[in-house]
């Protein structure tokens, strides 16, 4: 008899955005015709700059002729592209081999994956609140997860665990409370994994949305990450990309377990990939390429630069109303402290119910989310104002 | 200290592919200037035609533009595409819910990931021999799989186990044996999982290959399949998207495990997918939309008409040279047998040594594959001509 994975049942029953979306439906359904403006999940809204369009273009004129067609590419990506990001490290004086770099077909697969090379009894910590997959992942493949708080008291960046763990997930610019992690935040983190011989996973998804220059945008700014150091990585936020699907995950060779015969953990994720994944789409990683070009940069930066002004005008119009405002500097996402007495879930009810407005509740991200709520800054302008109006004239705090 | 997952040990210590690379590499640099011909991976060749190119196309334009660009789209897949796979279904008379349908990233992701949605001490069979990831995937996840041989004996199809097995793959038209199942061979097995509760996992990546109408293209013209069988499809052989990547898997509605709460295997497999995965490509779904179109059908199957040309061709010559010659007949796969007393790498060395070409050693599939190779009609016309004199020239057999 076939018997299922029984981990499943120790995830949360609801996900939260498929929660989310059926508390909408359920408020459209009782209120026709009244627009409903969200400011919830974290996903880009502006077109592609013709760069990175052209760069797909090319990828899909490829596939119509015989001499340029390609099927099956190297799992771990084109080399050009893998070479491509090398050099762009490179600007930021970090040195990451080519063969360093796996691409992926984004960083949710990369996140979700990458503690199945890890033994069955790591201890696991992670960020709370935080996106949830690195949980989540980790749940499913029964294992037990720490939290790190996040909080006002530690301007929602954790000091290292005091319990024994192997396994630190960080996520900077943090989603969902805009916190950016500082050089000597990373560098006790680093410190801490060395001696412990624990391995960071690092989530740098949001780096492009780093404007002050004292915040590191890569793990491996800190001496010392790329002996303890996993870094995820993302096209979605800076170019657009969350639906066409690219990524990129740095395994360095000095990344080292000892327990076992296969311990450089660049060796055991290139076996995992040439094993259960084929490479990402060859139209999406011309398009990738593009993407690393100086105009293709430029032209993404625009739209970063874009969301960071929606931030802007959402962190104003809050903190006019009196609420209590973190994130949106370094980060596309404002994490507010919701009005005392109230619940993160409360307050999605009162903001959809007085100014039609769905946000994110942070008690879903973790339970030191609780008493928070995630606004997020990727939207039209002229939908993020209407919202804002919204907010100012008819939500009651 | 982090430790690994030791399970990465059991894997045999070097990738098929990466060790034909290999030997190949070495082959070239002591051959300066000799054409290596490839018949080793099975890799499309042929570009893809104008109605699926017009689909990426549209795709790309999409993105370039405010009032049509997308973000993330659902996990599940573009619910346009899971409709038009569920009439497409519709048209070999079977009915599956656009619901039942999860749009991938390839075949070759949900054949590694569909293991980890059962529980560990699942009793994993699988043909042998057989394309590597089914294997690979449960021993990486620390589970132990059954062999069922596959063998002159049995015309390449196996008897159900003896063995109490929970989960079986069947992958049909098969690779590497190039063998399909006929529909009584797919009863008996549909019949055994019924009564024993387990599940089949159907890989039908290479059902467009199948001309002789007795061989069933989908599990799901077995009657009470819809109740133990999980359909992994690919558009990769078909519509010549190895590169590009796009998938689907069908998990009926029907399909459920008795052991825990969230028995219903299409619920569970939702969840691993909007967990862990964040949706194919939104270009590359245009490009399948595209393809299911009438003339988009009509196109590939020019391409795949084309490879089973060369199959036959190549079925031919061998013959001629008095080798012992399977498959290539609904399949994209020719199985010949090695000449008495070699192994399938000598035979791999024979062939490259002798004759420049490259194939595939049948017991990189599995223990019932050594005396046999595997050379794939995958590729270009003047290129295999070209393979086929050279063996007829300079095999000696």
């Amino acid at each position: 008899m076939a018997t299922v994975n029984s981990n499943y049942d120790k995830l949360p029953a609801i996900y939260l955005f498929s929660e989310i979306a059926r508390k909408t439906a359920a408020f459209a359904k009782k209120n026709a015709g009244v627009e409903i403006l969200k400011l919830g999940i974290g996903n880009t809204t502006e077109p592609i700059g013709t760069t990175i369009i052209s760069g797909f273009k090319k990828g899909v004129e490829k596939l119509s002729k015989t001499s340029t067609y390609s099927g099956y590419g190297d799992e771990q990506g084109d080399l050009r592209l893998r070479s491509a990001l090398s050099n762009w490290y490179k600007k930021s004086k970090i040195r990451i081999d080519p063969l360093e770099i796996f691409i992926s077909d984004g960083a949710k697969s990369d996140s979700a994956n990458i503690q199945s090379i890890f033994g069955p009894t790591t201890k696991v910590a992670i960020c709370d609140p935080v996106y949830p997959v690195y949980k989540d992942s980790n749940v499913i493949a029964g294992r037990k997860v720490i939290y790190m708080p996040c909080n006002e008291n530690n301007g929602f960046f954790p000091d290292v665990p005091k319990e024994k763990v192997d396994l630190i997930y960080i996520c900077s610019p943090n989603n969902p409370t805009g916190a950016v992690a500082t050089q000597p935040q990373l560098k006790k983190f680093v410190n801490f994994a060395t001696a412990k011989k624990a391995v960071i996973i690092f989530d740098a998804a949001y780096f492009a949305y780093i404007k002050d220059p004292k915040f590191p945008k890569s793990i491996y700014e800190i001496p010392g990450a790329k002996k303890c150091a996993v870094e995820i990585n993302s096209f979605s936020k800076w170019a657009g990309f969350t639906g066409v699907r690219l990524g990129w995950t740095v395994v360095p060779m000095d990344l080292i377990c000892q327990n076992a015969k296969r311990g450089k953990l660049n060796s055991l994720w290139n076996r995992r990939q040439t094993t259960m994944f084929n490479g990402a789409s060859n139209i999406v990683q011309e398009g990738g390429l593009a993407a690393l070009t100086q105009q293709g940069q430029k032209e993404s930066q625009k739209v970063v630069n874009y969301y960071m002004e929606n931030a802007k005008l959402i962190k104003k119009t809050l903190e006019r109303t009196g609420l209590k405002v973190y994130g949106g500097q370094n980060a596309p996402y404002i994490w507010l402290k919701v009005p005392k007495g109230m619940t993160s879930w409360n307050f999605f009810d009162k903001l959809l119910e007085e100014a039609h407005i769905v946000g994110t509740p942070g008690s879903g991200f973790g339970p030191s989310g609780e008493g928070f709520f995630r606004l997020s800054a990727f939207g039209h302008r002229q939908n993020i104002q209407k919202a804002l109006r919204s907010i100012e004239k008819n939500l009651k705090i």
